[in-house]
Parts: C-alpha cells; structure tokens; sequence
C-alpha cells in the first residue's frame, strides 16, 4: 500500500537539481504540511508528535487555507481536549524557569509515567525574531524522552494572536494524551496575564532578595500567583531563601483571599538539588482537587473560553479598524493631536469612529 | 441688562398650568440646559459650579445633540485642565473612604484655601439605579463649602461609559479652577482599574484584621497602590492598626518596584480624629514631587490619555458590533455551543467576525 504521505514526500529528482537549497527545503516543508484533515487529527489523537507538531506550525501559519484546516482540525480535537492540568509559570529571566521544568517534567515522566507538553508564551521573541524561550536546547532531558513535547514560542505576531496560538496549541496537546500542559513566559508586556488567563494554576519563581531581582516584574503578577516558589534554594543560598519564602508568605497572607477557595502558598526549590520539586507538584495536585470540589475548575475554564471568544473578537475588530485605509491615514495625526492637547481623547475617538462607519455605508 | 439664561428659565405661567408636575419638571431642566456653548465654557471658566454641574449632565446624557455640544464644550476647556493633582480612593465598603474624604477635603479647603472636587465611579449604581458614591448627603460639611464640588457617580451606562464620562468631568473640574480631583470607587468590577488609570495618585483604605475584610477586595488592587492606610486607627483600634500597617508596609515593600520611582507606603490614619490625615497629604505631595521631577508624571497622563482614546474606540467598534442585527441574532447561541464544547472559541470568534464582515460589504 502506498501511503499518501509517503508519496508527497517525495521530491522529483529532476526539479531538485535545478532549485537551491532553500527553496528545496521549503517545498519539501510545504508537501511535508500537506496532510489530509483527517491525517492530522488521527496522528493527533493517537500522540504522534511529528504531526502534532506539524498542526501546531499550520496553526501558526498566517495562510488562509492553513488557517481553514487548522481550524477544522481544532474542532475534530475538541471533544479529546481538557483532560490536563494546565500550570503556568512566569518569572524574571534568571529565576530558572527552564531548569525547573526540565526537573518538574522529567519526574512526571520518570516517577508518574505521564506526559508532559511545554508551550511557551514569549513576546520578546517577536523583537529578536527568534524564541528564547521553550528552546529544545534548554531542556535536553525533557527534548529527548518520549513521553514530553517541547515546543518554543511562536515568534510571530502580536501577544494577542500569540496567547491566541498557545491556547490552541494546548488544546491538540491534550487531544494527543498529554495530561500536564506547562505555559511558561517572561515578565514582558502583558504575557503573564496572558498566560494566567489560560492555565487552572498560576505558578512565580522568584530568587531571594525581593529587591533588585523584582525590579523587572510587573505590579500584580504576585497576587495571581496560586504558588510563589523561591528558586535556588540549595548551598549557602538555603537561608536565605527560607527567609525569602516567610517574607513572600508575609505577603500572599495579606492578598484578598481568593474566590477559588485555595490560599497561595510560598514554598522554596532547588532544580539543582531537586529538593521541593515533589512538594510543588503536590500543591498543583492538591489545587486541583480542591477546585475540582468545589466547582471553581470547570467554572474557571468555562470563564476562560468566554473570554478567548470575546478577546478574539475585540482583536478582529480592532485589526479591522486598523488596516482600514481611511483609519491609517488619519490615526497618527489625531493621536499626536491628543497628546499635544489639541484635541480632548473623547472627541478624537468619536471621529475616528465616524470616519469608519462613514466610509463603510 | 437681561441674563439670557434667566430668562431661558423662566416658565410662561399659562402652560404651566395646564401640565402635570412632572413634565413641568422636565421641561425647567431642559430649558435650565439649553445654555449655549459660550455661556457653558464661560461659566465654566469663571468656576460657576452651577454651569459646572449642568455641564457633567450634559456630558452624562446620551443625546446625540448634548453629546455633540458637550465635546465642544470640552475640546474648548481641555486648554484649561490638567492643572490638579488627581487622587483615586478606593476601599472596600465600610472602609470609611466618604468620611477621609470628608476630612481630606474640608482640611485641602480650610487650611489650604484650595478647592477640592469629588468624583465617583459606582458600578454598583447601575444595578441600584442610584449612586451610593458621592453622595452629598454623606459629606455635609464639604458639600457646603463653596471651594468643594461634589458629583454622585452616573448611574446609567456601562463601566466604560461611566468612566469615560468621569474623566471628562474631571477636565472640566479641571478647567473650573479645582486643583484637587479625588475620584472615589468601590472595589466591584474593575472600577478600580479604571479609576487607576485617571489618576496621577493612587489610594487604598484598608481596615484593621487582613482577613475577612479582605474577602470582597480583588487580587491586585494592592499592588496599584501609591499608598495603603490603615483607617479608623483611633481609640481601642490603635495599636491593632499600627500592626496592620507594618503588615502592609512588608507586603508594599514586597512588590516590584514601580518605574515612577515612588516606593508604595503603608499610614495609619482617623478620619474621626484627624490623625495623620496631612501626613496622608504629605505622601500625595511628595509623590507629585519626585514623579515630575523625573518625568514620570507627564509621562504617566500622555499614556493614560492614549489609553483612553483606545478604549472609547475599541469600546465603540464593540458596541457596533454586538449591537448588529446579524450578530445579535447569532452571538448567543454561538456563545452556548462554545461554552458546551460543540465549537472552540476561536472558530466562533472568526465565525461571528466573518458573519459581520460579510454583513457591511
């Protein structure tokens, strides 16, 4: 039996001679995409991680068609999607962010044969046109077993239609049998809400020393956090994060508590020593079946696709009011108006408002 | 020489005779509007707070005709404002956030001899149908005083409306000679995001015992703050208070450092015996000190004046959109087969796009 896929693969020798490398390698990416619908959703759910990866490029693509196929692919997933637990984990470059999910996921593959995905949400990468974070290279162990996927942050677009690509790159790893999806992000920009917005438990690793090292993180990223842990906490370091723990705790003991019915904790680790690794997924754990009792889970994820939906909406319309002739034309000038003074941001806002529904009636 | 505007308040006696109290009624607040352009921006400008009051209404109204005239109104008077300092009070109910203000203000005017206006920002007021903010009767000596003005929150409109419609009463405080704005909120919704982002200060009262008073105050509210105070810090309730300081003041120097360059400070303070109320004051104008002398202050206004040119925007292409035949035939249902997992977010997102889009052209 020949199988399609095969075939596809296939370069014609006699074009090969005659293009350069490059365009070699991009044909043979682009046959390489070039699934059937239902290839793609029986690769995923059987947790083929090559055609996982492949749907998680289409849906990254910016191409109508691919965007057609992957979202019909979403939707054929859909009803295999939801059965992780979702964590989220911010913190300043340098806590060591990828050293604690390289421990953290190698002892759920090791010690819980389960499966881990590792997405990245990483707004920087969209300056330096390369992702530093969930890069392959960080997290050797992790990269090489088969029971983990590690995929880095798509380096394209704004944060809206990144998170927007993170969210559904969760959901086929969930449909691909992963039960433990890891979201990790930098303090830049408005990533950490982003990422806070689609995971069940919010984690900050912080360093001791709440000064200088907080310097880069945003105000209020603590409070969401369902679990501050004090990273490096290992050698002459051991005191001191102690002391950083009673402090953060001082701190999360003073938050409003949390409708959810969990009280944040501050813990210390070492991915070094590995010591607390165990202790912090038992508090994922114990989150969990403490919001499972009470409904908070499935109440959170339900308010959570609510606000996707409207968030993709308010992006669409805003993109469309954006690109619009008339509105690129004018936007610059009656912004600089407003903040020179000329003009107050109410009445600028209307006329820009008119301009669109003007020129489209 | 005959004022127009008492002459346009006059009622012919004849008609009144013949119509119900009501409408009369109605008809003396039309007529008491219907000042023109100039004579609102004089009056204004002169500080006449009657014209001042009739111009929020106006501001408040959602009459195509009021609002055109009160964007006039406001473009000429947006030369005349930003000369305040702007003061965001926020505090669970109960916290005393009317009386400090009381306090606050009758001390601004009477040891200052400057003038003080009092804004507020109620959601809760939408749902009551009146304003529990800002109301006169809970600050009667300020109320009286001729240098104070005092405005109940709007009771109609989404949050996004009430506060656009509180920033522009703000600018013609501003504009009217107020060199103080406080603008006071409860913590529903995101009402204190949203009063936040007006105002150059910004305020928490909190009371004594972190804990359940805490319960209705949402996470990161704290963190906002320029300064927490400890309330009604007399009496038995001292020493317990100065505790509860020193718990904020760990927490406060816990949070990332703010590029204002300001370091958040937890007071104690009595609205009932007075203590610390110009201490209170002290940090305000301290505040406004180093964040001018460092740019921030500037710098902080221009972003807040873009950020509310967007969000009128972005609320306006919303509103467009929700209110749209075709997508209010629609929205619910689509809304439904998401939150049941019969589509994903993303597809009914671009779905409800593609339905209006197609619907204009």
């Amino acid at each position: 039996m020949t199988d399609p896929k095969e075939s596809a693969l296939r370069v014609r020798p006699g074009r090969a001679a005659t293009e350069p490398p490059q365009e070699l390698l991009a044909r043979v990416a682009k046959r390489r995409r070039s699934l059937s619908h239902q290839q793609y959703v029986d690769g995923i759910l059987k947790g083929q991680r090559t055609i996982l990866a492949q749907a998680i490029t289409l849906i990254e693509s910016s191409r109508a068609a691919d965007r057609e196929l992957a979202e019909r692919i979403l939707e054929d997933c859909l009803p295999h999607s939801g059965n992780s637990i979702r964590v989220g984990i911010t913190g300043v470059p340098g806590a060591g962010k990828s050293s604690l999910i390289e421990v953290l996921g190698t002892s759920l593959i090791r010690d819980h044969g389960q499966k881990v995905a590792v997405l990245a949400i990483d707004p920087s990468s969209q300056l330096s046109g390369g992702s530093i974070l969930g890069d392959k290279t960080r997290m050797k162990s992790l990269a090489t077993s088969d029971l983990a996927f590690v995929r880095p942050s798509p380096s394209r677009g704004s944060l809206g239609g990144v998170a927007q690509h993170t969210r559904e790159a969760m959901l086929l790893c969930e449909a691909a049998g992963y039960q433990n999806i890891i979201v990790e992000t930098v303090g830049v920009g408005q990533s950490e809400t982003a990422v806070y917005d689609m995971v069940d438990f919010f984690l900050l690793i912080m360093l001791t020393g709440a000064g200088d090292e907080l310097q880069g993180m945003k105000r209020g990223v603590m409070e969401l956090a369902e679990v501050v842990v004090i990273n490096k906490a290992d050698g002459a370091n051991r005191a001191a994060a102690e002391r950083a723990r009673i402090e953060a705790q001082t701190a999360l003991h003073y938050f409003p508590v949390s409708l959810s019915g969990w009280t944040p904790r501050a813990l210390t680790c070492s991915a070094q020593t590995g010591m607390g690794i165990s202790e912090l997924w038992n508090c994922v754990l114990e989150h969990t079946v403490v919001t499972k009792a009470n409904g908070w889970f499935g109440q959170a994820r339900r308010n959570q696709t609510r606000k996707w939906m409207h968030e993709i909406i308010q992006q669409g319309l805003m993109q469309q009011f954006e690109s619009h002739p008339a509105i690129r034309k004018r936007l610059e000038a009656i912004e600089q108006d407003v903040l020179e003074g000329r003009t107050t941001s109410f009445r600028a806002a209307r006329t820009l408002l008119d301009i669109y529904a003007g020129s489209k009636h």
